[in-house]
């Protein structure tokens, strides 16, 4: 069931007060038993498992005393030098992000860590010789919601507004986003194109045309484009969408483009390498800004990455092993919701083809008290309210589930007592009403 | 000899005119012999040798498949967590940095990226309460000169302006420094406190206790103390100095310290290992903004370092072998720059007991000149005026030389070259005045 932003009609408005309080003691008392088991599960982040990190285990072996530290033209990693990254790496970053290896730049292990980097450059010396957005003041971006926490978030800290764009099952309502940036002051949007964070939206044809052709008034007007997930499909089937920058250069508007990418989901989260690609005028301001800050990021994990992977159909093949591992968990959790809370009209969700997450809708005002109640019982969820900008979901009713980390068995449990949670919260707020 | 600003007074001023030509001939002719060998030698950076770096082989294997890659605590490494670094890592860097474990930030592989970081936090977000520096207007930071180039650069990027303070032999002018800091605008100092870059100067315990103590006009001043050479003793005397935060701590001022170091020179410039230690406010400050800018940092390469030094005796007993390495580079350049250039009058140099440069002040006017001529001939230096701030000595006199990454056979050389073409362009530039 995907969510659509639809109004839920409770099935269960069918019964009497009495069928439903009778419901409620009960779902109260497999609560309370629950929670006497004194459980410690954590679903709050998209954290891959110890079997999805022990896939690559071959990394951490792979640049050693015997075979050496040098790079494909005989580069020693081990020392300064090559400020923008390995070239083979840049060769395996190309196909992924869909530019030429000349308008990447290999960062250190975080892509989070390099759209900060942009938007602190943007606010600090301002793009394309537009005035810094520190001068400029009141400043705004385009927080399609639900939405990655962590993105509104790096806007938020440079004090910048965040305007909420609803989602759709095509990518944010661009009929939206096309009103919002005639305004000069819009200065950007925030996307994850594949798989989004959480609903696992992947953006269409239409919607990335449209993007790439925005009349935006803002000359220093940004696509912040996480692909985060482009490949991270769970099933055969490739979701690989229309090539962003392509579409945005046939319409003269390349530069707006920047794109990131990181293997945190593909090799170790806290020991990967992380890629940005942008416009040829874009990765000029940005190596610039890099000359100033740092004198090249860790070469020596960047060769362990080319020599694990050796190139793109090396990713591909590795994120096959990811598929097998992660498929069990989202379908366990599928299938325990659509048992549990399917039909009964108290919430909605979607079924991701990739991606981390699974995103559900409860009844409007239900969200904050299942996620509380559930931290009570030792579950611990992605706070409710944490996809919308400020934290602050208007009609508090969404919840991401990150099934990834959790044990299959363990995941189990958290999600059978989180249907018990949801309904029995839902149940008391409808008869309260 | 140690630089002291002295005037230099030419011996050969007692040279007739023609003793002077002729001799303007021999170095000439000396020069086009050395320029006709095709020479291709770099002394621009202070860059590890080879040799150097093979002393640290054993970080690439140990963290592998076999051992694991738990920390001390059974953390998983390889995932997300531990925003601001492994324990055991911290433990090494506090007597580094001389303070509590808790007051470290354990960062990615460059201690410049921290402190481009910490100036850009300032910058765009403001210290301790203070207005963002963006918005103050017309900062100001005070610049020890000859210093090092990254570091005004640092604060160039961000539109400061940049006040030169003269260096003495016990480290910044502290009359100047006392001085400027009267003035509100003025909101910090940049400072190598033991073997400066490029002077090798060691900050005397006056020093320190006069930074330390400094009656500063803006509330958030800052003295960004960049000890990267504070364990890189050639010979066996350690010249630690008194504990900057300790005695700004005695003062009240222990918010205005903020320190730094890395592994860049002690295991590898490339992968290596970055800390910064500050006041538990500022600590804070800088945590909260990690927790927007990154999930955290490479924890196993932070692993591979506890693992590989052991503890903070394992690092000294590491720097004994990179000492072994480096004092006859620097003995080299001292000897052959006494046997041709001593007592001639024309130029003065220190001696440095330890770091990466050896500083050199030639006759007025003739550092550009000196550096063009060698490039010419293939022997590439720092630029010179690069050690003072926007890249312009006043005086064009200094010329920095880093002699620790080329072999000994080929320092030799170019150290030679770079005496015949030093004396060669001083003694044209006085016979011309």
């Amino acid at each position: 069931m995907q969510c659509e932003g639809s109004i839920i009609i409770m099935a269960t408005l069918s019964y009497t007060k009495d069928q439903m309080n009778s419901r409620i003691d009960e779902l109260q008392k497999k609560y309370d038993e629950f929670k006497s088991r004194g459980l410690k599960l954590d679903m709050s982040r998209g954290k891959p498992s110890p079997e999805q990190l022990d896939l690559t285990m071959g990394l951490l072996d792979c640049v050693n005393t015997r075979d050496g530290y040098t790079s494909k033209d005989s580069f020693d990693t081990r020392n300064y030098g090559l400020n923008d990254g390995l070239p083979e790496v840049k060769a395996i970053f190309a196909p992924i992000l869909g530019v030429d290896e000349s308008q990447i730049i290999v960062g250190g292990n975080s892509s989070l860590n390099m759209m900060f980097d942009f938007i602190a450059m943007a606010f600090s010396r301002g793009l394309l010789g537009q005035q810094p957005w520190a001068l400029q003041g009141g400043v705004k971006f385009l927080c399609p919601s639900p939405g990655y926490d962590r993105h509104f978030a790096v806007t938020e800290y440079f004090g910048i507004e965040l305007i909420t764009v609803d989602m759709t099952p095509t990518g944010p309502d661009m009929e939206q986003v096309e009103r919002y940036v005639s305004d000069p002051m819009v200065k950007g949007i925030w996307c994850v194109p594949v798989y989004s964070n959480p609903e696992g939206i992947i953006y269409s044809d239409d919607t990335v045309r449209r993007l790439a052709g925005l009349s935006a008034a803002a000359p220093d007007f940004c696509i912040m484009w996480d692909n985060a997930y482009s490949l991270h499909h769970l099933y055969n089937t490739d979701h690989s969408i229309l090539n962003l920058y392509d579409e945005a250069k046939l319409r003269g508007n390349e530069d707006r483009v920047v794109m990131f990418a990181s293997t945190s989901k593909i090799s170790f989260p806290g020991a990967g390498v992380a890629a940005m690609a942008a416009s040829p005028a874009i990765i000029a301001e940005v190596r610039r800004r890099m000359s100033f800050q740092t004198i090249g990021y860790d070469k020596i994990n960047m060769l362990r990455h080319a020599r694990f992977f050796r190139d793109f159909e090396g990713v591909l093949s590795h994120m096959k092993l990811h598929a097998a591992v992660l498929r069990p968990r989202f379908e366990t959790v599928l299938k325990t919701l659509e048992t549990n809370l399917g039909g009964k009209g108290i919430a909605e969700w979607n079924s991701p083809q990739g991606g981390y997450f699974i995103s559900i809708n409860l009844l409007d005002g239900c969200a904050k008290e299942t996620v509380r109640l559930l931290k009570e019982a030792g579950v611990v969820m992605t706070p409710a309210g944490a996809t919308y900008p400020y934290g602050k979901d208007p009609r508090d009713r969404n919840i991401r589930i990150a099934p990834t980390y959790p044990p299959l068995a363990e995941l189990q449990l958290a999600i059978e007592l989180f249907c018990i949670t949801a309904e029995l919260v839902c149940l008391k707020t409808y008869l309260n009403r």
